[in-house]
């Protein structure tokens, strides 16, 4: 019976490691920089040395492991290998067969907004549950899709890519991947701030955040205050949102959709708006799908990374 | 190890009954009426009774047989229970328990899509692959998800019920399902049809359809034939659906997306028009997805559901 895994989350300026007991409680936990450095070349061999340390320094031995589940922000494939991961300056790179070599632990690794997914569905916001969809809204929108506790890493990686569904007909710049209309370019922490601009400049109204530069969390605080257009922009945002989980909601017809990311840091009401859409839209078997805000925050990748293994 | 297993397709007007043995050859079939009287309590006892007749006839011992698949119009719970079938004027029914206790035999059931979408996956247009979109376009819009080999159900049956994501903003009339401006109301051959009248409307160019009847077999005709009108009403067809696949696309990544339903009998030109407008919306990774017809026909059904106990 092994008694120990490891989660480590690898970010584009840190590596958060997570030292987990077999019934998921979070034993330890601790950062590395991530060396982007020589195309990225050293990250997993720092990663297999801070966890060959840590073994030795709780004196524990190699078999006492379960394993060690690593995830990567780009599209990782089903054996385990990446083919390009921009923020690490990786091309190919094969996770899984590097770390077992390094550390003698079995690997396992997983795109980060899964293992994020996978991480609230085991014990965050979607404890309890083994069909949701989790949607961060970050910097853009990342996403995982968990079915039968499981989640799904799709043909390409691109399983749970939820930020580039196609939402917005008249949008006319560019999303990063390329595309145009994005769900992401209007609905993460950025893409509401190119929205509130689009709506002040069609309205007169006043506004608290007329002539000034704001964030999403300026937005949703003008919201929470009264203020009339912060309102507009929320309800257009909870339309284009709400709408496009309704439409994926018909392909795996979760129980429940957890929000996560630094925009859900304001709260409820952020399920609020986006639930006022999704219900209008949704196939009348999905309407009443429950929304709850994820809870594990910087470590849902960790404990994501760590279930993998178990 | 046992030898063989009986996959069964309930239908509106009659239930199709497939004899396999484990390896997957479908070894006989035959079709039974479907009584719907009586609130359709005689519909399962009536299986149950081809099926031990059968057996008899055959000479065949219970324990001879894995298991019965059967697929019902309507959503199942996992539990194989069903809450509403209108077209079998059911309301609750335990369709495992009750075929278990009539026949002996280990039961499964599922919803008549996705077992479709099973079948197509297992000895089908989707052979090979374990990750698959299956879009049936008959009178309505029907479809299954299959990830890592098996079809997700849902948290309430509704899992690929992809007929019911919003494609159509300016729809004004109400879809069978309630809401306004779904999928099939567009894309189904019912569904091109009304398409087909909102394009004619709206131009005065000459065509082979107008101010007649016409189904959507002649509407692909009239496409072949060159028809310039029926050309434009095909692009707006392969637009909506497919723009929407690729939207569907980003929840599972599949490796393929499966047509069939009575409108793919028109062939590849279909899957050519659908696939010009996936690639153009579909996330980059996804862009090269491929698409292939459905070859099981009718079939599908009893296959998927003997592929269920298998």
């Amino acid at each position: 019976m092994k008694k120990y895994c490891f989660g480590i989350d690898v970010g584009g300026t840190t590596v958060k490691c997570g030292f987990f007991n077999t019934e998921g409680q979070l034993l330890e936990k601790w950062e590395i920089p991530t060396r982007t450095e020589e195309n990225g070349s050293r990250i997993l061999p720092d990663i297999a040395a801070t966890i060959n340390a840590k073994i030795a320094e709780r004196g524990l031995e190699k078999d006492e492991i379960e394993g060690i589940g690593v995830d990567i922000p780009g599209p990782v494939k089903e054996d385990g290998t990446v083919d390009l991961a921009v923020n690490l300056y990786w091309g190919y790179v094969d996770v899984v067969g590097e770390m077992e070599k390094m550390t003698g632990i079995k690997t396992k690794a997983l795109n980060d907004a899964n293992a994020a997914a996978l991480g609230e569905c085991w014990k965050g916001g979607g404890a309890g549950y083994d069909n949701l969809i989790m949607v961060t809204l970050g910097t853009g929108i990342g996403g995982g899709i968990v079915v039968g506790g499981k989640v799904i890493a799709g043909a390409h990686g691109a399983g749970g890519e939820i930020g580039h569904g196609h939402a917005v007909d008249d949008m006319t710049e560019p999303c990063n991947c390329g595309n145009v209309g994005c769900i992401e370019q209007v609905a993460s922490a950025n893409g509401i701030v190119r929205l509130a601009h689009m709506i002040l400049e069609k309205t007169d109204k006043p506004s608290v955040l007329r002539d000034k530069k704001f964030s999403a969390k300026d937005l949703w605080e003008a919201v929470k205050a009264g203020d009339e257009v912060a309102d507009e922009i929320a309800e257009k945002f909870g339309f284009y949102l709400g709408r496009e989980l309704a439409i994926y909601a018909v392909v795996t017809d979760p129980q429940l959709i957890v929000i996560g990311g630094g925009m859900a840091k304001a709260g409820t009401i952020v399920l609020d708006y986006i639930r006022k859409y999704y219900r209008q839209y949704a196939f009348p078997a999905c309407k009443e799908t429950e929304f709850a805000l994820a809870t594990l925050g910087n470590d849902a990748g960790i404990y994501g990374s760590a279930k993998m293994v178990l």
